[in-house]
């Protein structure tokens, strides 16, 4: 059976069909004589309305299918050119139905997301939250279609981990609460901050992979852009270097959100009117404007000509920018999205390339308009000699990294990726300004709410 | 620039023109005057053979490109119609290369699966855990490409909860090592042994979902066939009954099973002729049997006519069949693909439809020729009363499930689902044995390698 989504792009073709639709109530008015039913099916958030009329119909029980019941539905799609909707539904036989009960708490569409937030298990049942979790399943699906079409391997990287990735503290630990540790004495069992170690070495073999899982950071810092659980999607390609994997991340970007664009055109008009009024325009600027890439030098140069209009004034190299920085780069100065390259590798991770200069690392941040930083990444170090005294110089444990040194001993000429939380994708694709609204059970420190 | 896979699907195609191989080194021969280097890309169990001939070329160089070794090679593509491999590539120039330390673990293509267990970082360059690996890739690819065309919405239930998915026990706890606990101190934090609960949620309101996501459970039992960490795939369809649910399962796996047939026919071959001379067979046979569907207590007249070949053999109303069992029922009894129905309720899930014979739940193992069980997966109690009066008599905590109670006054007619142990299909798939070589970074206990 086709969903009311597929139903609603072709009006005319499904005219006169007969038509089973299954979903739930979004309203319910009329009299006892004629009764109208809005309908969605969780393929989109345009509702079908039906149309009860006639004997058959117990319209005691239809004025009993409030909003969040659910129902099946016979009947014959019928055009309506004149009516706000294109189609509707004449009912023959409600063949199933579930009333919702009278606490059902979504009593009407106007909630406000931070009401909705306590209740994840139905708040995808309003417009609003429905439309922003279709746009992130379709993210999701934009990205894998993205890499299988190009041949890049999908990586499963090991979720639980006894490396600690970037070195950045703040992971979760695992256990199994018995008094022999599940994974041994010797080992500290974390939560993976990041699939990328594990992933460099499948690159180096397969070529092309990435990685698309859950990471963890047990961060308490309690902001609108921060979880403790997140999804991340980690490319990998050997034989990459800097600018090319730029332009990798450039091309995943405006593919997979012009995709994105044209398969929920609905959803994200909603989302435009209701939550953002510029989305629709930033995104077609973004998918149609080229990236411009900026050295780091050059940006701390250009903020530095303005540096009073900022918090932070303290505009020199070794600066990490902030999102004020940043938005100021990519809004006012580039006017584009952009790549600012060769940060100083003071605050960058320790695999990163060391740049001859000494100073900086082949690294880049890819900043849009409206919310700064989208993406990381950065060519890796190959030299295990220059990879090895980073270690050192940084005191990470290099008994751990082991393996990960032996990667540059087999057969590596340089590889590079970068990472995308795919949480912050999916803010910036529907111009939502709380992380918690754009995962189904947002996971925070102090909440695990169901 | 295109992968050596499609290069050699359409040899004529790609004859004389230039090419650039990014790979690694397979294989090494020849003299000082001309050189045959095999090349892997990553793309294929396949490699290619580079040949390098002339004055241009430092053969003492080319000498030390020992396995493993890294390169980029230009040249030109030549059909070599009486060879092998149908096509090959004439170098022009080695652009790029690295030479893989005399250590590197991988010196011949015939190492142990067990021996390669202890090199996870490089064991994918092997034929056979790359051909493993592929397959694997492909297989992920595919399971999201059905349920994308099918307008599934992906679902990412969260990996972290308090809530003990099946009442199973044997979940990992999840802290920061802080005093406080960064959730709270009311709940316990565990990894999720399922995505299911919260995925019946979505499916409430969105329909058709599936989630696919890694999975956890603290068992100690060191066989081959578990692991602490495996990613699962499950779908859960709104209005579904265990008719559906089965045909759902059964159609998932032909159309995944056949299309990664087509997309790794080297890879499965070089699999059937390596590790299990039957696996082609059983692939064929099982993509083209239809399903055939068994009542539970048929199932066990049917065992009972035998039960002396097996070691239990205590067949009666209410055992759990062993994968002795199975294996009889799909491959001796039924001779294909069955859906055993109807359990009795004691060793299934509370969340499972009650039927009206107060004994059994509408479930179904599917059973496959050649392992057993690939799927389970059951129509849901919809009536809330029921549901709770399973949840007491099984003293499962229900203040945690309130939510999920709530599900069934909110316009739930019944909903139906199913879950796929992925590392489960893999092995199925290829023909391996032991779990622990179907998944990059196997975790089980006492081993959290790398």
């Amino acid at each position: 059976m086709f969903s009311v989504k597929k139903v609603l792009q072709k009006p005319n073709y499904f005219h006169a069909r007969s038509y089973t639709l299954k979903g739930w109530v979004t309203s319910n008015r009329g009299n006892k004589k004629v009764r109208f039913i809005s309908v969605n099916d969780g393929t989109t958030i345009k509702s079908m309305q039906v149309v009860f009329k006639g004997d058959q119909f117990d319209f005691e029980l239809l004025d009993k299918l409030k909003s969040g019941s659910g129902l099946v539905v016979e009947g014959i799609l019928k055009e309506t050119p004149q009516a706000q909707q294109p189609i509707e539904l004449e009912a023959t036989k409600l063949v199933e139905y579930s009333i919702a009960h009278e606490d059902y708490p979504i009593q009407n569409q106007e909630m406000k997301l931070e009401t909705l937030r306590d209740l994840p298990h139905v708040r995808h049942r309003t417009n609003l939250l429905r439309a922003i979790m279709l746009v992130r399943s379709t993210l999701a699906h934009e990205v894998h279609r993205y890499f299988m079409q190009r041949e890049f391997y999908y990586m499963n990287s090991p979720i639980i981990t006894s490396n600690d990735g970037e070195g950045a503290g703040e992971t979760f630990v695992v256990n199994d609460g018995e008094k022999e540790p599940f994974f041994g004495k010797d080992k500290k069992a974390t939560l993976g901050v990041t699939g990328q170690l594990h992933g460099e070495s499948a690159a180096l073999g397969m070529n092309k992979i990435y990685t698309f899982a859950p990471t963890f950071r047990a961060e308490k810092s309690n902001t609108k852009r921060h979880l403790a659980e997140f999804w991340m999607i980690e490319p990998e390609v050997a034989f990459y270097d800097l600018n090319q994997d730029i332009a990798l991340a450039d091309d995943l970007l405006k593919v997979v959100i012009r995709n994105t664009m044209f398969k929920n055109k609905d959803e994200l008009q909603y989302l435009n009117d209701t939550l953002d009024n510029s989305l629709l325009d930033r995104l077609n600027e973004f998918v149609n404007t080229p990236l411009k890439i900026v050295e780091y030098t050059q940006a701390i140069e250009d903020l530095a000509k303005v540096k009073d209009i900022f918090e932070n004034k303290d505009i020199k190299f070794g600066l990490d920018l902030a999102t004020e920085h940043e938005k100021y780069l990519t809004e006012v100065v580039y006017k584009a999205p952009i790549a600012v390259i060769n940060f100083p590798k003071e605050f960058k991770a320790f695999y990163m390339k060391q740049n001859e200069d000494g100073k900086t690392v082949a690294s880049f941040d890819l900043l849009v308009p409206g919310v700064g930083e989208l993406v990381g990444g950065s060519q890796r170090e190959n030299d295990v000699n220059k990879l090895l005294q980073r270690i050192k110089e940084l005191g990470i444990d290099q008994d751990d990294l082991k393996w990960y040194l032996d990667l540059r001993r087999f057969g590596n000429t340089g590889s590079a990726g970068f990472g995308i939380g795919f949480e912050r994708l999916v803010m910036y694709v529907t111009g939502t300004e709380n992380i918690r609204d754009v995962i189904p059970y947002p996971r925070t420190a102090g909440n695990i709410r169901m």
